[in-house]
């Protein structure tokens, strides 16, 4: 008799991967949810290791995520980067106080050799967090934008540029060398794969550029979804509606289809975008039309419940494919 | 003609050497005052450098001292203390926010290779101090208190334990290759050198176990003068009076006066013990009575402006003798 296959692992980013993963938790058992995540974004700033969409998508599912920002905790408060800039340092990218505390304690358990995914299941157990966070790897991979104005690491580009340079090019330097989360070279007892609402340039293709993942995620006989992360040809939040322009894709769910053809047996598509199903379906991918704004939890529970209700329907026709 | 010898050179720990730097601070131009400063209870916590006794002159002459506790600064929060306690991370160091900002520069700083010296110039201009606060060396050197419960880093004995185990000995570990500041190797012009109201044992013995600081300062032709850290047989803080007891001292300014025989000609010694005098004053070195506790800045002043004429003082019996 076959193990049952009963868990999903999901590929995220910041915000709209922590979005739906919160949805995902809501509706699953812990043990039946893996969230992996991008860690190119991650930079060691003011001395101190930081993860920025690990961070988002631990605190977002600790229920201590900062509705506001996006990022960072809430009800933070901003002492630490006060005095910091009173001393003359860097205070571009922002770090709350509380924020800082896992900065410190993941620098200092970092710097005695524990592996980013021992750092991670630590934290994110202290902070109450049922389900699996797993970064891509526990190698450090870092994100460079070749813009106009030269190569920039992700975070200057980002944060400190406000993503105003035009982007000519992304890589991910460090990937080819690093080696994938075993969540993600051996994926086990998979009821499913999702690719969260989440850029597909920097937060799912580093993920995919770690060495044997994306033959992995190929090879996969489970339905393989990804939601669309563009609605109504704009990015819910942060540059993915920039990049596939400057990159010289459609600016459109269907541009991020076809980045990701080949790689996934279904799309969940906004109802706004519903003209695109059939371009979207020509490309060998089934698509599910429905609400994918998350702007509250029951959002959240609603569009996690559909993406599941997605791959099970798909689960059935592939079989009988 | 010879130089003019406007220089004071004041040694100090933490809370009783900051009163009075901050007083002599008060009584003398900027560029006459050089407070060295121990560094034999920096320590590494948390991953970041924590050098407690410079913070505290330079918070005191910042003018951002946390009156309350004699450490930290002023109006502080405790943001980033709570969420480390969430986290599972050690407590016992107390570490306000805006402190923290401080030790977070000075880590990255000493981490890509400035000297604790040119850190220290750093934060201390930052903060607007206007008269040089030096470490007493670049190098490590740390305190080691064997106890009856066995060796401890000092921030273990004094901190974590409260001083509660009994002291048997005290080290230095580090100093014996250590490079003392050259304030401390060559000291010029110098119109007097102060002993701040510090703990003899932890914070100006380590000064004078740098290799050549006990020869320089011995053969100095200025007025050296030392003020009592204790009172009635009571340190005005910390654990000097419970140390003279445990390494067989006499419990009071005359075992302080004994224990600094050969390196000071002047003593200035509280009221309250005006009846050890002459026992002080029979180890060669010259007694003035004066109140000596610094409860608030006027006594500061009074206390440095008292030091400094008996240095003067001195200076005429010393080049008549």
């Amino acid at each position: 008799m076959p193990h049952p296959s009963t868990r999903i692992l999901a590929l995220a980013g910041g915000v709209g991967g922590a979005k739906l993963a919160l949805g995902l938790a809501a509706a699953l058992p812990a043990e039946a949810l893996t969230v992996a995540v991008n860690t190119a974004d991650d930079f060691e700033h003011l001395g101190l290791s930081i993860s920025p969409d690990l961070d988002t998508v631990m605190y977002t599912l600790a229920g201590i995520a900062n509705p506001e920002t996006g990022w960072g905790r809430r009800d933070e408060t901003w002492a630490v980067m006060d005095a910091l800039g009173q001393l003359g340092a860097e205070t571009w990218f922002r770090l709350g106080d509380r924020d800082l505390a896992t900065h410190i304690v993941r620098t200092r358990r970092l710097r005695a050799g524990a592996r980013l995914s021992e750092v991670t299941r630590e934290l994110a157990q202290r902070l109450g967090v049922k389900c699996a966070i797993v970064p891509m790897t526990d190698d450090p991979v870092r994100t460079i934008v070749s813009t106009d104005q030269g190569d920039l690491a992700f975070q200057d580009w980002f944060v400190r540029l406000h993503c105003e340079p035009a982007v000519r090019a992304i890589r991910f330097a460090g990937a080819e060398t690093a080696t994938p989360h075993p969540a993600l070279r051996e994926p086990r007892d998979l009821r499913g794969l999702v690719v969260c609402p989440s850029n597909p340039f920097v937060s799912v293709a580093p993920i995919l550029a770690i060495p044997g993942v994306r033959n992995t995620i190929e090879g996969l006989r489970i339905p393989r979804v990804a939601v669309t992360p563009i609605v109504g040809g704009q990015a819910i939040k942060g540059p993915a509606a920039k990049m596939l322009a400057e990159l010289g894709h459609d600016v459109s769910a269907l541009g991020v289809a076809r980045y990701y053809a080949g790689l996934i047996d279904g799309f969940l598509l906004d109802r706004t975008d519903a003209a695109l199903a059939p371009a979207i379906e020509a490309l060998g991918i089934k698509v599910q039309v429905t609400d994918t704004m998350m702007r509250n939890d029951l959002d959240k529970r609603r569009l996690a419940a559909t993406t599941l209700e997605f791959v099970d329907a798909l689960a059935s026709s592939l079989r009988h494919s």
